[in-house]
């Protein structure tokens, strides 16, 4: 099975989230299993892959700015982002980006 | 130490490689490094950012499309993606998406 995210054809967005975390991993592993979740149910949701080692990637995409943004705004994922900042990411960067293109070997 | 890209302020390019390997991983690592050092000399590269679990996510950093597809057609570079496709990735899908925007805690 693959775990690559089956799109659409191009334009749509991609959230790329890096991240390091923190050495206190109470709770992250539920709440980011929920986040993934509850994401797939969003409108505007197309697809997620991740992947960490000392660095985590994970990379969500979206059909539009607007569905992005009332994701980030959904309540429980507000309470989720803020014991991330606070409590189990010790960096990240979030970039909002518009595929414009796609190749692949598997289609 | 992050791992996560300094890269500039938007907008600047993102390409997304999502990969799965196959079992034969001979020449893998080697060609991977010398890959990651040869990206990093190229014109118009800002970053690299990379994970694998049982998916890899590898997602390099650039300052435009002209940049990205001088570095798609660089010889060894060349040589290295054609042994990629016949060798050591059983799927794998490229996105070249266009950052609008970022956020970070870190900087």
């Amino acid at each position: 099975m693959s775990l690559i995210a089956e799109t659409p054809e191009p334009s749509y967005y991609a959230v790329i989230f890096s991240s390091h975390t923190t050495d206190d991993n109470e709770g992250y592993a539920q709440t980011a299993e929920r986040m993934l979740e509850l994401a797939a149910k969003q409108p505007g949701f197309l697809g997620v892959e991740s992947a960490r080692e000392e660095l985590g990637i994970t990379v969500s995409y979206w059909a539009d700015l607007e569905s992005i943004r009332r994701w980030k705004q959904h309540a429980e994922h507000r309470e989720a982002q803020i014991r991330g900042v606070k409590k189990w990411y010790s960096h990240y960067k979030i970039r909002i980006a518009l595929v414009e293109r796609d190749y692949t070997n598997s289609q």
